[in-house]
């Protein structure tokens, strides 16, 4: 018996991912969306997501895909109004307001998971695996697209609590905390912040692993071309997790591998909690961004003009 | 029976506050020190932290004063070690070596204790009652003080993890956390940055709070003339928590206060963790720090020379 899901905020991101998931998906159908400006055909459209929580009560899930820096007032009232709630990528603009949802989520008795859509990717689980029988002495993140690619004209990512360029960037980290075998910690960075935009288009992390392994990796958002979205891996042989996590190569030979399945491997996740009663808020990837913010160096670089 | 402890970096804060605490103290006995370039008289002395945990191998107790960027290593030495850590303020330069090191402490099954000396002035516990008792509408904490006489010379708040005028900041945070009922968390923050240096002068914070108070906090770092560290509450009456938590009025009359006794606090709270087996370390003020440099809009400011 599939469930009733809200879906807040119809952008990029909720039409290209969202919505064919929950196409896609057994477990959930689409019942409701709530965007300023926007909606889905054939779908109880609001213009809030406070109208939605009271004209649809049998709305028992809330998705968000607004951008951070709004979305934690509607995640709140989502989990006060008694709805399982599942949050973008990153989930918060703080770490507090996330700390906060957990315990509101958990005093309401109901489900709230912070997705990490990378994690889903084919090759994740297989590498992580494959690290966890050897010994890493060295990873090297690269993840380098283009945000004019990427996010055309989304003024979001560029304003404070956007995270700029560690908005892809937490996908990176959110694969590498899935895949170590132990935690990892920021020793070093260094930001580019463009003069006229308030979040960093580059930056360069330099993490301290207790057991000596060196673990650095470079965010580049002026990347033209074909995105790389590649974690280099020395483990007595050399391994290549790449294409954003769906590919896994070994001495140059692929051992795993497959089609993206990320957004329909979040929601039958958010099914399974829904079921068990439990919530999933892992932030360690958000702590090392803040971690960067908090540590790195930062430098100025040239404008950014769209 | 008092304790042997042994204390790493002879800067400021360990002459001012921590070797006068310890001579004081009925629990601890200073018996060895660990700094590059300076020693206490009667006590023995080593180089580095490695030389003191390998010749004394009956100081049971380390207690860290050293620069936040390069505490960990030595927290992580001593708790390999098998000794009891405290760590002055901040308790790291990144909140996901501090969670290592709890996992450390936990699994050595020794204490770690991240200590805040300003929850320990006199007129906290007593301000928390008065709060826990009201319904709070509005705080503003004001935290202005001169880096000239605070930090003479001393670089290292400056560099990038050094935390600039968050140094002094997070003891309002850590004094605020400690009054308020509830949890609350950033929702605005602006930074400026003296052009010259990598951490920043001033910040203005506004927080949220699920339940509506108005919380702000300008902290600022070139106020010349006495400090001023203070905390205005709005709650039915007005109240004042001043002298940086040492003294605390309601309608202008002073029902709590008294000497400073914030490091003797927290050595007897040391000495009470270790004999109960357990650890505190409570993140959320250096939580508040990092949300601010994250979400927080960075300006430009005059470039700063000692």
């Amino acid at each position: 018996m599939s469930q009733k899901v809200g879906l807040v905020g119809i952008g990029k991101i909720a039409r290209d991912q969202h919505i064919p998931a929950i196409a896609g998906s057994e477990e959930f159908e689409l019942a409701a969306t709530a965007s300023r400006n926007a909606g889905v055909d054939g779908v109880a459209g609001y213009g809030s997501l406070a109208e939605l929580l009271e004209a649809e009560p049998d709305v028992g899930c809330i998705s968000l895909c607004t951008p951070p820096q709004v979305r934690y007032a509607d995640a709140r009232a989502a989990l006060e109004a008694g709805r399982h709630v599942m949050l973008e990528k990153p989930p918060g603009a703080t770490l507090s307001e996330v700390h906060d949802l957990q315990a509101l989520a958990a005093h309401k008795g109901v489900t709230l998971f912070a997705s990490w859509h990378s994690r889903m990717a084919a090759a994740v689980l297989p590498a992580r695996a494959w690290l966890s029988q050897r010994d890493v002495t060295a990873i090297r993140v690269s993840w380098r697209e283009d945000v004019r690619q990427w996010h055309p004209g989304q003024d979001w990512v560029w304003q404070a609590g956007g995270l700029g360029v560690f908005d892809p960037g937490i996908n990176a980290l959110s694969v590498l905390t899935a895949i170590m075998p132990r935690a990892i910690h920021l020793a070093e960075a260094t930001l580019d912040f463009p003069e006229n935009r308030d979040t960093p288009v580059a930056a360069d992390l330099t993490f301290r692993d207790p057991l000596g392994a060196e673990v650095t990796a470079r965010f580049d958002w002026l990347h033209e071309g074909p995105p790389e979205w590649d974690i280099h891996i020395e483990a007595g042989e050399s391994a290549l997790l790449s294409h954003g996590g769906a590919r896994f190569s070994v001495a140059g030979e692929e051992i795993a591998g497959g089609e993206d399945r990320e957004y329909p491997g979040l929601y039958a996740r958010f099914a399974e909690l829904i079921a068990a009663g439990e919530s999933e808020v892992d932030l360690s990837p958000l702590t090392h961004v803040a971690d960067a913010f908090t540590l790195g160096q930062r430098r100025r670089a040239a404008p950014f003009h769209w």
